[in-house]
């Protein structure tokens, strides 16, 4: 077996992959590491999980607003199952027979830099295996979920992510640390599995921080209505679970304890650095990796490191981690050609990476937030609609409640950012994505009709309430 | 009561008012005459009904998708009971009250063109009323369901679109005759709703003849799945109906008569030219009412006379009715203050109008199909994708099955028309729409990130598929 390659990545997941299947597309041989499975966080413990035991909830709520449908209670178990289906019950030979036909080679083991492009793999075994990259090593080991440094929670083995969306079993009672995404899809999930009493603990003064304030308020309101509690501003001080597996205690500064069957920790998550071997070749290993738009790290001579996805700390989104991974493989072949393709940028970061929070209601934002624009300097007008005033939007359903923001560039007459926030947006946000990708002028979109009677009319509301 | 006007539109539908709304904010003054009830055919007898009766059979389709999930029967009485909230219960009070408001004069009466820039208004009482447009009078007046000349059809008092979108029954045996979006969204909604025998009698080989031939296969794959029949190459020979709301029987010219509760006639619509008093100003009464892309008529001299939506033939679906009268709204005011803004004119039906078809699967598309592209001297390139296969999709329910297909102009490298078919594709055509109307070059869309995991994203995949 040659352990010389073309290309090396470490880290099988999305991002991995697609680097590989782009290399080798364009002529390279190729290698693949990963440690655990093949297909990464997103195909286990993150997004597919997650979205499996979020589309029953969803659905559940879609029906509830609609006079003449009534849900029989959730069968936990045939959802759990699917979930278990979805990630292909951690069995990853799919992928590894996917990863083989590309054709590269799936190493199985732990992937090191030891030095200017090598990789030393620990095996499982215990053995070991140096692999040499002739043009490029991609570092794609993604990110792991932060835990904040609060008394007695490692030693509570609360849940993250991972054990959420891989889990059995529905608590009675469960406490939530966080207020981004993942706080709020598993706060939305397990509420909807069968939680009785839900409690979100989050810092700052809202949900979804990084979204348009608005979103986040949104969000609250549908919780509060589900009976989800929504406390901000709050810090934990201590942790308490005598019991692996048992009660856990939650202190706050002031107020009584909380008391919950479990505690689920999502409170962002860190670029995976660390034991990556990234002191072998002169880099930090405490802080994302950084590169430039074709994906090359900036702090190595002779250009041969790459890095995509979560672990260069662009956007912690699988998607724009595999749209990196794209940019990133055909960069590669095409400089092994000897070219220089300037088209073969990430640019899609720059304008502000397209986010789908999968929550009732789902709320998709792309682009720059009004504050984002204004702080970068743009001239800057905002226009809202009130999504339930859109008619395709009430025939979803009763009291349906969401509202739309797009920010525009005055100089330019094109969209920054556009926010949907209400009920069956999220495949409503690629047209957004689109608008302000291919920035779109504004007169231009006019000539876009939305058809009647979909939600996409808010599109027309908004270019109307902008004046056109 | 001022009876001269800057603006006098016949037909109060979603296109005659929006040209008034226009109209009047562009400075000018404006008089709507309707016979039956503001807000026109779209508010009370087509979309907006259709929808709500579709909305449920639409979810349900959806839930049964999903494990976990189980819905009782669709209690009917209450998702009529919204159907007749979503209409205004036939009160066209809050319609009328918004034109009054914008400000505008609502005339309730039978508008008839009576020479150049007059409109002869007969009234409910008898009365009569003429008013003079001194810049434009504009026919908004819709268009009618064709019926076809099949013995004993006319007889047999048939249901048209009319009737079964304001149904208070839902028949136990339904035959529709057509094949085409009206025909197939009320044999899915009726059979959603209790409809044990639903029959479809297609003249031509297959439903929804003008798009992408798959869609329409999918659709009746869909159907025979669902126990709606369909029976395509079919000809009526006769329809007798004895007793009025009784029984009725079709003949067809082979095999054994068919026997059903009630009959559906969804066999096209025709412009309502008819009864406009067009021969006072020269113009036939039996074609739609040609006009440029400024919705001025071009057979009229002074240029005063405007159409706008079914009436003028170019697309029959109210979104581009109503963009239609936004154009021309915006034209008459501009052209009263002696402008000519070139921007104003229609430009989207020219790229082929978006369409939902609210079945399952929903059937999407804007632009050209293949074929349209192909005989209007494109040099075509046809991408498709199994929408099956996108991750999003899957995620969606068991089963999923849909189909994309994107029409690329090679010369131009843009896109000329796309279909998505599967279900929860509604919102999704927007971005289709933007690509196609803004032309969008491929390697601008490459950079337009589909959210993980939503059903854009088979987006990328029709874009990796093409060789981006």
């Amino acid at each position: 077996m040659a352990d010389e390659f073309d290309v090396v990545v470490i880290g099988a997941g999305p991002t991995g992959e697609n680097v590989v299947d782009r290399a080798v597309r364009g002529g390279l041989t190729a290698a693949i590491v990963e440690e655990r499975l093949a297909g990464g966080e997103c195909s286990y413990w993150a997004c597919v999980p997650s979205k499996a035991l979020l589309r029953p909830v969803d659905l559940a709520g879609e029906v509830a607003r609609v006079p003449g449908l009534e849900l029989a209670p959730i069968d936990v178990a045939a959802v759990l199952a699917r979930r278990d289906e979805a990630v292909g019950h951690f069995d990853d030979s799919g992928q590894v027979g996917w990863i083989e036909s590309v054709p590269a080679e799936f190493v199985r083991g732990r992937g090191r830099l030891d030095g200017p492009r090598r990789v030393r793999v620990t095996l499982a075994d215990g053995g070991e295996r140096m692999l040499t990259a002739h043009q490029a090593v991609v570092v794609a080991t993604g990110s792991t979920p932060a835990v904040p440094p609060v008394p007695g929670l490692t030693e509570a083995n609360a849940w993250t992510s991972h054990e959420v969306t891989a889990t059995s079993v529905v608590p009675e009672r469960l406490v939530v640390l966080g207020g981004g995404v993942v706080a709020c899809e598993m706060a939305q999930a397990m509420h909807g599995l069968g939680t009785r009493q839900t409690t979100m603990l989050v810092r700052g003064d809202g949900l979804l921080s990084r979204m348009e304030p608005f979103a986040g308020e949104l969000l609250a309101q549908s919780f509060a209505d589900a009976g989800i509690a929504v406390r901000t501003g709050t810090q934990v001080s201590r942790v308490e679970r005598p019991e692996p597996g048992g009660k856990v205690t939650v202190h706050l500064p002031e107020g009584p304890v909380l008391e919950a069957d479990e505690l689920l920790v999502a409170t962002g998550r860190r670029p995976a650095v660390r034991d990556v071997g990234l002191g072998t070749v002169g880099l930090p290993d405490n802080v994302p990796i950084e590169v430039d738009d074709s994906m090359r790290a900036t702090g190595v001579s002779g250009g041969w490191l790459y890095a995509v996805g979560d672990v260069n700390g662009r956007a912690l989104l699988t998607h724009m981690g595999k749209y990196q991974a794209r940019v990133c493989g055909d960069v590669i072949a095409a400089r092994a050609r000897g070219e220089e393709p300037p088209a073969l940028r990430d640019l899609a970061d720059g304008y502000g990476a397209p986010q789908v929070v999968f929550t009732d209601p789902q709320i998709c934002a792309v682009g720059r937030t009004e504050a984002v624009a204004r702080a970068d300097g743009f001239r800057v007008r905002v226009v809202d609609y009130d999504m339930g005033a859109v008619t395709g939007a009430y025939l979803m359903g009763d009291g349906y409640r969401g509202r739309a923001r797009a920010v525009v560039d005055e100089d330019r007459k094109v969209l920054l950012g556009v926010t949907f926030a209400g009920p069956g947006t999220a495949e409503l946000l690629h047209s957004a994505t689109i608008a302000v990708t291919a920035e779109v002028p504004l007169d231009r979109l006019w000539h876009a009709v939305p058809s009647f009677p979909t939600a996409s009319e808010v599109w027309l509301r908004l270019l109307e309430t902008y004046g056109l």
